[in-house]
Order: C-alpha cells, then sequence, then structure tokens
C-alpha cells in the first residue's frame, strides 16, 4: 500500500509585541482550519510562533521576559490549538519557548498527534547570537543569553498509523544549516524532518552584507541538501515579513528526499502549503546512494566529534 | 590586499577504451593552455581522467586492469602534462588510479603547485557500487572492487603564496554527497575545495528511476550546499558524455562560498570554466553563521562517529 501523508506548512505573517497571545493564537488556528480542510494531516507552525521573536532585544524586566515562555506544553493560552486540533484530527509541529519547573530554559518544539498526544519533543542545540549585547546594536540576537542549548540530543520517533508510522525528525531554525543535526537524526532513518524557523532577511542594524535574496536562498538550499543528502522528505516554516521593525525571510518550503520543491510560500503573510508526501520514495536514497551502511566511514570522521572550532593546517 | 584567485575547471569529454593515452593527455594539456590563457593559476581535472572509467567492467585480466593504473605520479605516460603545467606556472588537481609499491590501490587525487611540486595527496573515502559484479547487468559499479578504502583521512594543505597561501581540500567523486567529509576539511578551515568526478547520468542497465536532469541537479546541489555550510569556495568538475555506452553528467561548477554558482559547464565535451574567487569572501560565514567555535556543540554528534548504518528508533 502507497504510503502517502498530506503535510502542510502554516507559515505566519509578523507576530507584533503589541499583539495579544489570543489574537496570534485566532491566526494559528485559522491556518490550522486550512490545513485540515486541505486534507492535511500535520501541519508545521514556525519557531516561537505565540509570540514575537523577543530574542531580538535586551529584555531586563524578569516578568517580561517569563511572558514568553510557557510553563508547561499545552497550557491555558495555547489549548485552544490543541483543542482544535484533536477536534479536525490533525497533528501538528510547534515551537515554544520552554521554561522547566527547575527553571531551565530551551527553545523547543513539540510534534502533537492526531489525538493531542505529545508524540516528540526537540531542544534547539544550535543556538545563534550571543549572550552579551553588542553595544550600539538596536536589535540583537540574544538567543545564547534566554536559553540553554538543547540537552535531548536529536531524537527520532515514529508517527501514528494514521500516518503510515513515519520516522520523524525535528529541528529548530538554525540547526537546519548543521549537517551534523540532520546526520544524526539520517541515522535514525528519518523519513519526513520538521522544521520551524524565524530567519533575518537583512542585517536591521544597517549592515550591507546579505539581502533578502540570499538568506533566501541560503534557507531553501539547506533544506533542499540536508533532506537529499538524507534522503527524506522535509517541512521546513518560517515566521515572516517586517515584525517589530526587523524583516524576517519566508520561503517556506516543502521538500522530498531528492531535495526537490514539492510546494513553496508565495507570500511574506499567512499562508498555507501543502504537499502529498510519499514516504516510500525516501527508501531510493536509502538502499542506494545513501546506504549509510555500505558506505560511512565513521573511523575517518573523528574531527567531526574531537574538535569543536577550525584549526587551520600547521596552526 | 585582496586575496583573488583565479580558478578553472577543465570539464573532459569521455575517453573511450579505443582512445590511446597519448591522445587523452593531449587533450587535456589543450585544457590547460586554455585555462593557462585565462589566466587562471589552478585548474582542476576530473577523477580518473586519464582512461576510461574502468569500474564499469569485471576485468578479470590482471594486465589490463594495471594498465589503468600509475605506479608513480608523475610518471612517463603523464610527465607531458606536468612539464607544460611548470612551463605555464599553473598548478592543477587531477584524480589517478594509484597502485602503490605495496601492491595498495586507491582512486586517488594530488594537487600540484605551479613549481610541480605536489602539495597534497588525497584517496577517496567514499567508494560506491559493490565488490562483487550485479549478475545479469551490462554495466557494474566496482569501485569497491578495484580500490581500498582512502586512509589518509581528509588533509587540508595549504596553496603557495603566489596563490594567496589558501587552505584547501579534496575530495573525489562521491565523496562530495557526504557532508561528514566537507565538515572535515571545514574543520581545518578550508577555503577552497576541489574535486573530480564520473557520475553516471543515468542508469545504464535500463532502469528509469533517475534521469540526467535530477542527477545534475544532486551533483549541483551537493557542492553548493556543502560550500555554504563551509564557507567554502569549491571547484567540482566532472569527465561528461558517452564514455563506452554509458552516459556520465556534465555540470561543473564553481560555486562561491554563499552556496552561489560562479561558473558553470554548458556542454558534455571538454570545456573549461573559469571564476576569479575572492578567497576573504569565506571570513564572513566563518566568522558568523559557520563560526564553529561559538555553535557547534560535537558532544551531541557522537551518533556520527559511533554508529556506521541506520538505525530506526526502536528497532
Amino acid at each position: 500500500m502507497p504510503r502517502i501523508l498530506r503535510i502542510a506548512g502554516a507559515q505566519m505573517g509578523p507576530n507584533q509585541r503589541a499583539d495579544s497571545r489570543p489574537a496570534i493564537l485566532a491566526r494559528m488556528i485559522a491556518l490550522l482550519d486550512q490545513a485540515a480542510e486541505a486534507g492535511a494531516k500535520l501541519v508545521v507552525f514556525p519557531e516561537l510562533p505565540f509570540t514575537t521573536f523577543f530574542p531580538r532585544w535586551l529584555i531586563e524586566d524578569q516578568a517580561e521576559l517569563d511572558s514568553y515562555f510557557e510553563r508547561a506544553m499545552p497550557n491555558p493560552d495555547v489549548q485552544p490549538l490543541f483543542d482544535r486540533a484533536r477536534e479536525k484530527g490533525i497533528g501538528f509541529y510547534t515551537g515554544y519557548a520552554e521554561l522547566t519547573p527547575e527553571g531551565k530554559r530551551f527553545n523547543s518544539a513539540i510534534t502533537v498527534g492526531p489525538d493531542g498526544a505529545i508524540l516528540g519533543k526537540y531542544r534547539k542545540v544550535h543556538l545563534p547570537g550571543s549572550v552579551e549585547p553588542r553595544a550600539g546594536d538596536r536589535f540583537q540576537q540574544l538567543e545564547k543569553r534566554y536559553f540553554e542549548y538543547g540537552d535531548l540530543g536529536f531524537p527520532a520517533f515514529r508517527g501514528p498509523a494514521a500516518w503510515h508510522a513515519p520516522v520523524l525528525g525535528m529541528l529548530v531554525c538554525n540547526d537546519r544549516r548543521w549537517p551534523e543535526a540532520w546526520r544524526c537524526y539520517g541515522l535514525q532513518a528519518m523519513e519526513l524532518m520538521l522544521i520551524g524557523y524565524n530567519s533575518a532577511a537583512y542585517d536591521p542594524n544597517g549592515g550591507s552584507t546579505e539581502n533578502e535574496a540570499i538568506r533566501t536562498f541560503h534557507s531553501t538550499l539547506a533544506a533542499q541538501a540536508n533532506a537529499y543528502m538524507n534522503a527524506t522528505w522535509a517541512v521546513s516554516v518560517a515566521k515572516a515579513g517586517n515584525e517589530d521593525g526587523s524583516g524576517l525571510i519566508g520561503g517556506s518550503v516543502i521538500v522530498d528526499p531528492n531535495g526537490v520543491i514539492a510546494a513553496e510560500a508565495k507570500t511574506l503573510g499567512d499562508e498555507v502549503i501543502v504537499a502529498d508526501a510519499d514516504l516510500d520514495l525516501c527508501r531510493q536514497g536509502q538502499t542506494k546512494m545513501f546506504n549509510f551502511a555500505a558506505h560511512r566511514r565513521p573511523e575517518q570522521y573523528r574531527r567531526i566529534v574531537d574538535q569543536v572550532g577550525a584549526q587551520p593546517p600547521g596552526a
């Protein structure tokens, strides 16, 4: 029997700091409804979709900072999304800022099954930015200040039988540029990677090194190539547009195991993309070109784990 | 001072089994002359450029098999290429089938400096194909039969001052699809990756799973994304066209550290491509997005070296 899973990405336009949480959640529920009406069984929301991307500011008021975090998942603020998803029988991936009972903070993601059960959880490993604010910059990138490095590794998990029991993986934003992260899932025979992101469209402080076109190209290139090299489907979904004065790329895509784009967002706003993922398409790569058991040579890869930074020859 | 290195790729059309070695070498010298006349300081030839791609056949006559191998590099058969390169003051990368004094065989590559000195040597790690021939197939892929796995790791090396002393890396063909290989060089602050390949354009035995377009796309995608994710220039060069009844893709490219194509072959024949590589373009990626020391988390990557093949969750 063919293993076809209809999947969706729910790209979101910007969440302004002034937007209320219920207003943002209502947009997410509308996107979930669209995905369900299109027949999707699983919809992917962006990284940190419930609020603005708060790591762009130095926030010294602890109560304000805490307001961006979830102390449990689900919780009353997000429960209506969970309720609607279960009602429609659709699962979803969502990012969120996690505050644990022990007071630890992570940039996390969960995948929720069609029955509302949490199937898997991930904590972002590749935190960009800095701990200390950069002097004189209007916009910061303070993920290393607000979050701890993910401590769950890269834990693949199986989706339900109603989805044809695919092996699923999750990453968050910047992780998608790191082939080590994809490979750790590829080594678990992943068939579908779920990713949400917020990526700057340009330097919000006025630098001109990279424009929106090249940054969108990078985002798409990373999804395509890493999907191909791990013989997996991937859904990579943005929060996009001008958010509180800082531009975010769109470019949400669904990519097949050949690295070919199956669906792509055309806007910088709320937009649902959909594709039918033939999960058995992963078999071609998994059993031939990327038959890891036949072709990988880990004894030659030691540098990847023995060394953190780059060391030029002769240095 | 800007570090601009003019680099070239010398794509080759097919070498038929009936072609004489001197005739093939004369084509290579003509390509080298073109590259030198275009002002290139370094030109990249394909994998196994001196002969037809012999691993497509089961060759049981040891003398015939040995005729495809080089017992030293250089040697009288290839000396005219080395001589012309030194005369023109141009360096080159070339693949070759290596037979060591100890009787070991590798699918190797060297980079030769403008003075004729061998600057670096590499032995292909990711051998595709099989040891035993596939029954009933007209065309085989017997690299695992004819070669041992490369035993030199991924040794980056510096080019000469006349090239602005770039950190260079080398791979051979299938290696370019393996992000582990690129990363091992990236961790040595590579600025320019040199690759030669012979890649099937379609299944020569009649399978219809992949056509020439998708295979060329895969080749280009792997070069672009791995160059981007390691903040390096890359030159990836084919032997192309219908070689002894088996089709090879072209698609030779020079790619910048953004993953953007700077030059691309348009034919399936002998063709030189050229680009000016600003080596300092690597700095943007190396110091920001892919600042490995700041952002890599090797403690989470253990699976890459602890495991060879894929292991699904719960299996």
